[in-house]
C-alpha cells in the first residue's frame, strides 16, 4: 500500500536489464565498438521514453533521479535566463525536489511566489495568470501530487504560460507511465520523470527539455548528454528505464482502470471509518492513490500498527524522523497541524489485488480505533 | 584495454545487488519494514564503502556518479564557504568533472588557479605553498590521473593545505580499489569515488565529506543522505558499490601486483615501436595505465584500426567527436598539438591477461606501420 514511495522492479524489466552489467557494459563516450553498441542503446533508450509523452527525443536527458531532474530544471532555467528575469512560480503543494530548489534559489537573489491551492489541491488558472509578471521566467507545478494525488489542470496551465511566453516545468514523477501526457499538446517546456515509480529501477531519472529552452547544467563536465549531463551514463539502468516504459505503453490503461476501481473501493470503505475524511480531489487524482486523514491519531503510530499487521502505507505527519513539522501539502488544502498528524497514505499498484484491499479494509479500522483508545487527543473517545 | 573507460561489473556483484531490484525493493526513508530494511541495508553498504578510504562512515554520501560529486564537492564547498573566499586552486590534469565546475565558478565571480605540472605530470608541492593565499577555501586534484595515470604526492599535497588551513578535495575516480587510499593519514578533506571504475554498476558514485566541511547541497529536496544529498537511494545500487569495495579489499594488492607486471611489458614492448613515447611518470602511475604517443599518426584512426583488431583502447586525440582539441591534460606536460593527437591510452584491468598483452604487441607495430605510410603529417616515412 506504499507504491508512490518506491515500486518493485518488473522482473521483465529486470530481464532486460541483465545483459548490460557484465557484457554489453561499454561507455557511450567510447569510440571503439563497445562503446557504440552503448550509444546506440542508449539513443533506443531515449527515443522509447521520450515516445511515452510524445517529445522528440533529442532533449529527453537521463538524470540520476527525479530530485535532480527538478533541480537541474529550477536551476537550470534560473542561471540560464536571470538577464531576463529573476521571478519563479510554483504551487505550495510542490514535491520537496522543487520546493527546496526553490527555497535556494530565494537565497541566490530570485524571487519566488507559491500559489495556493484549494481544498482540493487544484491551483485557480486566473490566480496563475495574475501572478505572472514581466520578470516571470519559469512557472513549475506538480502534475500529480505525490502525497494527495490531486492532478492539476496541466492543459491549462500549459496555455497560459505560452500565451505569456513563461517557460513551463512540470514534476510528473508519479504520474508518468500512470496518467497520459504529451508534451506538445499540454505546452510542456521541460517535464521531470523517473524509472522507480514505474517499476523501473532506482537511480535513473528524466528530464524533458523543449529544444529552444536556454539551461544551464547542474552537473559540469565531460560533455554527456548533448552538454547537459556530465556523467558515464548508467545504460543498464536507462535500457530498465526504457523497458518499464515499453510495458507501461501498453499496460498503462487497464492498469489504470483496475486501480481505479480497487482505490475507489478503499476510499469507500475507509470512509465509514467514524471522523475519517479523503485528502484532496475525489476525482481528479492519481489512479493509484488515496489519502485519508482520521480525527484523534497519530500518523506515525498509524503506520507503525499498519506495518506489524503486514500493510505497508505513509503518512504526512513527519516526511523524516527528523522533522516533525506536518507536510506542507495537507496543510496547503487548510488542514490544520493536528488533522494533518492523522494523514495516512494508501497508494497502489500493478500488483495489488482485491484481496490487498479487502485485509486493510478489515485491519485498518481495528487499528484506527485501538489507538484512538489510547490517544491524548481524543474527547469523547 | 580500456578499463579506465569503465568495467564490466564483476559477476560477485551483480549476485549481490539481484535481490534489492524486487524483492528487497523499500525505500530507505519509509517509515515501515520495507523502509527500515533498507535503511540497514544503506548504512551497512554505506560502511563498507568507507572502510577502503579509513573514514568515519557518517558523512560518505552516496551520489549518482564521480562527475556528480565532483561537481558537488567544488560548488558545494564554494557556495558554503565565499563569505571566507573566492580562490580555488586546481591542477591543469584535473578530468573534465572538476574543470568545468571550476569554470562556472568562475563565471560566478570565483577565482581558479590552473596549477601547472611538469613533463611528468606532477604538481610542484612548493608552488602549491606559494599558491595558496589567505582568501583559498579549496584545493582540488586529482589522486591518479585519468588519462596519463600519473598519482601525485597526495599525502605533501594534504599536509600543505592542513597547514594552511584551506579544505583538500581529491578526484579519485580512477584510484580507488587500485590502490591504498586513507584520508586521515593524507589529510584529505573530501574525496571522489565511484562504483563502475572498479567492477561495480555504473550511476553510483560517492562524496567523501569530513565531519566539520561547511557544504552546500547539489540536489536539494527531501533530505536524504544528512540533508546533503536528496534523492530516493539506489539501494541496488549501493549495494553493488559496497560489494565491489568488499572485493577491492580483498584483491586491490595482488591485482595491482599482476597489473604493475603486465604495464610494464606491455610499456617495454610498445616503446620498442619506432618514435613512441611513453606519456606520464615512469614509476608514480596508477597499476593499469599505460600512454602514449607516436609521431606522425593520428589517435581516432589507431582506435579505429585497433577496434577492427578486437582491441579496445582510448586516445586525447579528440575527448569527443565534436571536439577537436586535444587532450588538455597532454598539452600540460608539454606535448604540441600533433603529438597529443597521437596519443594512445591502453589499460588493464582484473581480466587482462598475458595473451591479451601478447596480442596487443603483436599487432600495434603493424597498425602504427600502416598509418605512418598513409599519413599526411609523416616526413621520413
Amino acid at each position: 500500500m506504499d507504491y508512490a514511495a518506491t515500486t518493485p522492479v518488473d522482473p521483465r524489466v529486470l530481464e532486460a536489464m541483465k545483459p548490460y552489467f557484465s557484457k554489453k557494459y561499454g561507455n557511450s563516450m567510447s569510440l571503439h565498438s563497445f562503446g557504440l553498441e552503448a550509444k546506440q542503446t542508449l539513443e533506443d533508450s531515449r527515443e522509447m521514453v521520450a515516445s511515452l509523452m510524445n517529445a522528440e527525443s533529442k532533449r529527453l536527458i537521463f538524470t540520476g533521479s527525479a530530485s535532480e531532474s527538478d533541480n537541474f530544471a529550477l536551476k537550470g532555467v534560473a542561471f540560464a535566463n536571470r538577464e531576463k528575469g529573476k521571478h519563479i512560480i510554483i504551487t505550495s503543494i510542490e514535491h520537496h525536489a522543487v520546493l527546496e530548489p526553490a527555497n535556494w534559489l530565494k537565497k541566490q537573489g530570485f524571487e519566488i511566489t507559491h500559489l495556493p491551492v484549494d481544498h482540493y489541491g487544484m491551483i485557480d488558472l486566473n490566480k496563475l495568470n495574475e501572478a505572472i509578471r514581466k520578470d516571470t521566467i519559469l512557472v513549475s507545478m506538480i502534475f500529480g501530487n505525490n502525497e494527495i494525488g490531486v492532478i492539476q489542470d496541466i492543459e491549462g496551465i500549459g496555455r497560459i504560460c505560452k500565451e505569456k511566453e513563461v517557460y513551463f516545468h512540470s514534476d510528473a514523477t508519479q504520474s508518468f507511465g500512470k496518467v497520459p501526457i504529451d508534451v506538445k499538446k499540454m505546452n510542456i517546456d521541460l517535464l521531470t520523470v523517473n524509472a522507480h515509480k514505474m517499476y523501473g529501477p532506482k537511480g535513473v531519472g528524466g528530464l524533458y527539455i523543449r529544444d529552444d529552452i536556454e539551461i544551464e547544467p547542474l552537473i559540469h563536465g565531460g560533455g554527456h548528454e548533448f552538454g547537459l549531463r556530465s556523467s558515464t551514463v548508467n545504460v543498464s539502468g536507462v535500457v530498465g528505464f526504457a523497458k518499464a516504459v515499453e510495458i507501461q505503453k501498453k499496460e498503462m490503461n487497464s492498469d489504470a482502470k483496475k486501480q481505479i476501481k480497487l482505490r475507489d473501493e478503499l476510499i469507500k470503505e475507509v470512509l465509514k471509518i467514524e471522523d475519517s475524511h479523503l485528502n484532496g480531489h475525489p476525482v481528479k487524482r492519481l489512479p493509484n492513490n488515496a489519502n485519508f486523514w482520521f480525527a484523534f491519531i497519530e500518523g506515525e503510530s498509524l503506520v507503525m500498527q499498519l506495518d506489524m499487521k503486514g500493510i505497508a502505507a505513509s503518512t504526512g505527519s513527519a516526511c523524516s524522523s527528523e522533522s516533525l513539522e506536518p507536510s506542507h501539502v495537507l496543510l496547503a488544502i487548510g488542514l490544520k497541524h493536528e488533522e494533518a498528524h492523522g494523514s495516512l497514505r494508501l497508494t497502489i499498484g500493478k500488483y495489488t489485488t482485491k484481496d490487498d484491499v479487502d485485509y486493510v479494509v478489515e485491519v485498518l479500522p481495528e487499528v484506527v480505533e485501538r489507538l484512538r483508545k489510547i490517544s491524548p487527543f481524543k474527547k469523547s473517545w
